[in-house]
């Protein structure tokens, strides 16, 4: 049982449209604040859309979300876990990026992670664009390389763009390959479609290992087959899950830079992160929701409902290896 | 046959753009109105959303809804009703509601439905939130209790919000049912989804009888054999449909105020609805529609649409029953 | 000098678009937080529209003010004042409102400004629908009777609405003056007008004494003229001031439930309040801005803005009584 | 005194945004009903935008118009004319118009607005773009020729279009001139600006007599000045006001196909129509308000306003020339 | 291989949102440019709505389809086809329309599309409403009738409308047929829905040999059925594809005028023309994109998104046709 | 007299909606096609906002003014210029921008520019966020410096942002003084306002000599003394234009990322843009204006408007010059 104080509040006593919006209504603990050491899974915002090579905005990310996140509940409705009561949760605030200078960020944030983790806070992150998850695992994976669970209408495998750039938000997880934050054999990519420029970036995400579901073989299978693959692909792996939200169709997520039709609904993405239950996960995160394209909130809405669904996969892990220790 | 002057005006003379915007383009006649005798089935609009707890903007769905409903023509494509044979239809305009006061709008709406069943007009309503089913039951169904088949993602069956508040758009069944107006076995609801206060709404429909199928089971089973129980469960008994645009996913019907992601789509809504024919109709709503939520005008069109829908169930049973007479 | 730990975060260190949005990024402080018997002007959000006559969504006012708040620097530009030299300032939340149920509303809102008053926290609120003027009142003036600056398009001097509702948003100045809060004879209001349904709160508030500068001679006139006027009545009385955001002419803040055209840009509103300065004002509000009709939030970035004009002439007569103190 | 039922429904007893939206509230009266005959001003739709050489949309002008036409009350601010004492108004639907075919629509207006004039109505009209005001005037000038007060920020006195169209919203008056609908030497222009095609429109107007006042014009002279020149040239010559909302500068109306900036604010269209007063008014017409390209329905709102302005001095006229007979 | 000169921009060299927008960031090349007689696949702007009997707006699809299609890059995901290799293809401009004359419209587009087929250029258009298809088979069948495949939820096979209007986008297929243009037995028409006028479209369809596979066919047979029966029925003759956008639900596609919910999603739309491959393909339009009605863009990047797959099909049909000649 | 083909296209030929959209209909001409050294004025768009510290989007920028300038006719209305009379204009694309990489874009925009120096066209630029303007100033003052009269709300003379960044869009005519691009005595700023971090800037500013003329100057001197003086300061020196969109008031031009309230109207703005004829103007450009916060495109038509502005005062100037040569 957790400390009343990390409770979030209920929308029975306060409406959910009042009060400051934190992530779920959680309390706002800063990470030089001495409560954090009892913070079993951090969520945290990463505003910062410097790497877009297209449509900006997913700086704006992290405030939306919150806002929406105001309107969740406590109890997941399928499988009946309550995160608040399995770990400590709580809103530790926004990285300070540096809307500038994309080195200068890349530092600050994996410099933000790595003390998470010194404290063993597992991150739930709202992006942001979808590099952050470099500078994110650069903070939570070392020495060790991880696994991914990537839900996603692109690969983000590219080698660079505009003859030479090497860090943008269609490169992290070739760059996190190479690095060895990630074991390519533990790398699962699932919703690919979209047109190709030269579909090199495919190509060489398989030659490494790296297994692609593009969306035809999820359309055709559908989820609890693909789910079942990846379980046995991760194993127990400590694996790390990174849902973009142009994974799910633009009808259902409009706000986000690159979207692309043709893909799964809200449904299907709840199934597929649900699937996740009983992997060794070690943290998450929601990225590419773009507040300025999504006039109506529904994308945010979309992301802060599948941040619970993040947050009750993530708290059922992280509470159970709570009780090894 | 009814007589020409409860047709709706068609689009091929005047085009649908044009006119004074009631409901389906048919006549609006005042309840004081002697002509007002003679209707079958009243179209009436409820301005009110002084129960919400949570975004309101539902008291503006009445005028929305007859402005995307002159989009309807008048045959359904797949039964080939045409509700304006089968019975006078018109537009009854809307209950004179109190923004500022909810017990004396909850009053003025009961007393409005007492009139129309007292002149044996079924209604077809059109919200304002949740809350206004309550005092439409009472109109309607004293001192019978009658039957409910509810779409939605809520059960609205909560006991009361804010320390103490009975009356609120998440309590109305729960009313409705303590109040003897509805049998709770024969209360079926239908889309169940959404993050948990506590689940003691759930578990209290269970308890006194309710028959709560949610967005799981809907989707595992598929719409052609939940509406097969659905009519095991109600049968002949007379039966008021309610549905709460939230039902929908929000990809199709954004504007509404307390969305749920991963619901059905729209084909899916009418098929359940059109497969409600047969059952003993006394009334239907549909509620929830916040246009200030809906820029594009997207839910208030989803909600026109099902509104035709109902009135196609509605009116095939309730021309049947007149020909009894 | 205050204490660092009442410093706005600075646009310089942390982007405007990061981090949680408290008002003008200041602390956030709860009442029962030891620290707040420190707090000089508390900034506080009153989420509720429950009087609202015509077309809500000012509950979500605080919220959308607070977000484009971040986007406030510290120094006024014209002046030089920097209230957060001046005055220990902290946002201290919302007050838990029942959008169920309008008089336990108006009872929470009272009880909280009564603990603030207790505190010698001066309040600047934003609201919220202009009913909440009423409570805010209740719980600052008495046992004295205070003046009031209003500006706003309407008097909000009606006597009641719907056959017999005493309180909306169209009656708390009538309310504040019969219950002795407010001295009519130190009551001004600029900017009135819009069509009329009668006269008769115009009449009558000519009658008890106050003075209503309606929009022509706002026109004709000029700020400075009528700002003299205003130095004139209010003298050193104790005042409130009551900016209703649709003071300002729609095409500047189109996101309030009942604009009027024909009304003064945002520069004559900014030198209307930059002229209060000199007088004894003991709190202010800013009210009526509904964020669901803002898509753009101009609405919100005005309200903001002009909640700063406020805080800049109250905290520098704060800051003043303090130095005497 | 009118009859009662000529009335506007008050928004204090049923509100604003509750029933079915007629033009301000009034009765919907067709023109085949016996009651049309006691008509003195009928407010009536054109809901056609064939003529439109640039965005269309204004087809939906009337509908829109309507809605935020229920938020007028029914007295003016200014100059407390009520113009339900003055004169029986109603609501007379909308012209049946054909978008697929011009010709057909032009005659249709004509043969409308001439059945108007049969019993001796005015016409306040909602168009629609700017090419309505032709048939308008065909069926209210004839015999006579008229004169005309136009607001706007072009002239309409263009001779062709796209190599020979001689019936566009760009052209209107140059055929009622060459009609001898209207008398050029009473025609005045006032708002003219943009830029320009070739300046041949405004050569021509000239030179048959136009008096064209543009935009430094106005503003260097101010309202009052260009006022009395009007009265100067109209005289007591019989005259229509046609008021196209591009007139104003579109930050107050952006909602309209060819907008223009650099234009005047709302208080000073008010001003100017208000300062008709004592002409002799024949009929009116505000249009080319687009609601596609009015979201947030804030030029609608513009449009009703001066809707109102319009009708408080056509009612003066109306009224002062019924006593008369 | 194709002359570099008919490349598209890269998104790797020059960012996505740069440049002047043309589709699919492809050479212009002006039809009296001696470069157009290389030109294998002409893509074409037709913006014009004259025919449209509901909500305009689709004149302006073909700017805003322009503006999304540069997030389109070159190589199709799933069936590897690269349509650029395969063909010269060039942006060609759009038709000059004449808004104000519908005739003289249908007599400007019919003449370009003539002179395309002169120069053996097979037409990809944009739209526009669903009538320019008609001038556009004018322009390229005659001598001989052709087949049609044609998405749709209406059957656009009416008479007139508006007591005689022959051309509207409700008739073009019905003129076509009749003009022999079409060949009825080569027509099929598939995702017919919404309510009906009378029926009468369809049942004319289907004495004259149009095979109509409305809806609920569709839903139940799924996409490979019903694309079986296109090939069995068109089998080698030529064929031309018009996919209008109300095909597609409402959610997915929103800015059209007249949408009809219930529709396929966009990934059953994707298949559907993918399935298309292999038949003898001559041309192809996409229409009905009413960008006023689509604020986020979401409609013009499914529509631009279908164009490349109907671009697709048609260049593997014609470059295969080219390296026969 | 130029050559036919420097013509825009005329509305009265195409629609203005019709074609491919380029800055003002003008030819679109790459910097590599002979015919660019006959190009006197050239119409560029930098696609890039890297340098924006707060809300993005102004790197769509380019191509929304492009799709607005599309409205605009060929002769001011008030001066008679006719730009395209007097000088060679052409639509020069956008210089390729790299999102991901600051100073690589920095060098990028700096050569494109040096090389229209090469080729003596004045450039006429539309951005971007502000800092364009520094490296727009390196391609064309070197070796001189040269003049600015700079249109902002802010005055962009920061030191540096986020711990040393010294590029950001709050910085770049601090940079261009240092770097000796401008001559800080031949510097003024019209309209600067809002609130301050620390009003260093102003102190920098005016410790080197710039003018800066803060709003309530503008206001209470009026545009046309303000002119009088920029004349004055300026002389026949060589000066550069920069209109920030943020000068104008929100109401008329929200969609920019730093908007400040109590700001000029689009009127005053256009008469203090014709009040710079006589100046010897060598480029001009028009920045910050940011689609994704511009739903209704209110804000690129201002943009676009004002570019024609500066235009025919840069042609006039540039027209003059030529003669000469």
């Amino acid at each position: 049982m957790v400390k009343n104080s990390f409770e979030p509040i209920s929308g029975f006593s306060t409406p959910r449209f009042a009060g400051i919006p934190t992530f779920m209504r959680l309390p706002h603990i800063l990470m030089d604040d001495p409560d954090s050491t009892e913070v079993d899974i951090g969520l945290v915002g990463v505003p910062f859309d410097g790497g877009t090579t297209n449509r900006p905005g997913a700086r704006h990310g992290p405030r939306q979300l919150r806002d929406w996140s105001t309107m969740i509940r406590r109890i997941h409705p399928s499988s009946g876990i309550d995160p608040f009561i399995l770990c400590r949760c709580a809103d530790l605030g926004d990285v300070s990026t540096n809307p500038a200078n994309l080195d200068d960020t890349l530092d600050r944030i994996a410099k933000f992670y790595r003390a998470l983790r010194n404290k063993t806070i597992a991150p739930l992150s709202a992006g942001g664009d979808h590099l952050i998850s470099l500078p994110i695992l650069r903070g939570i994976a070392p020495p060790e390389s991880i696994g991914l669970v990537q839900f996603d209408s692109h690969t983000d495998l590219f080698d660079d763009y505009f003859g030479g750039s090497k860090y943008t938000h269609g490169t992290p997880f070739r760059r996190a390959i190479e690095e060895g934050l990630l074991d390519p054999k533990k790398v699962v990519q699932v919703g690919i479609r979209g047109t190709l420029y030269d579909g090199k970036d495919i190509e060489w995400g398989r030659s490494v290992g790296v297994r692609i579901i593009e969306i035809d073989e999820l359309m055709d299978r559908g989820h609890a087959s693909v789910i079942s693959e990846v379980h046995q692909i991760i194993g127990n792996y400590p694996v790390y899950i990174s849902f973009d939200i142009d994974f799910v169709d633009p009808a259902f997520a409009p706000g986000t830079g690159t979207p692309e039709i043709g893909g799964p609904n809200t449904y299907t993405a709840q199934k597929l992160v649900q699937g996740l239950r009983g992997l060794n996960i070690v943290g998450a995160d929601l990225v590419e929701v773009s507040p300025p394209l999504d006039p109506t909130g529904t994308t945010a809405w979309v992301g802060a409902s599948m941040m619970f669904e993040l947050l009750c996969v993530l708290a059922e892990n992280v509470g159970k290896n709570r009780l090894k220790d």
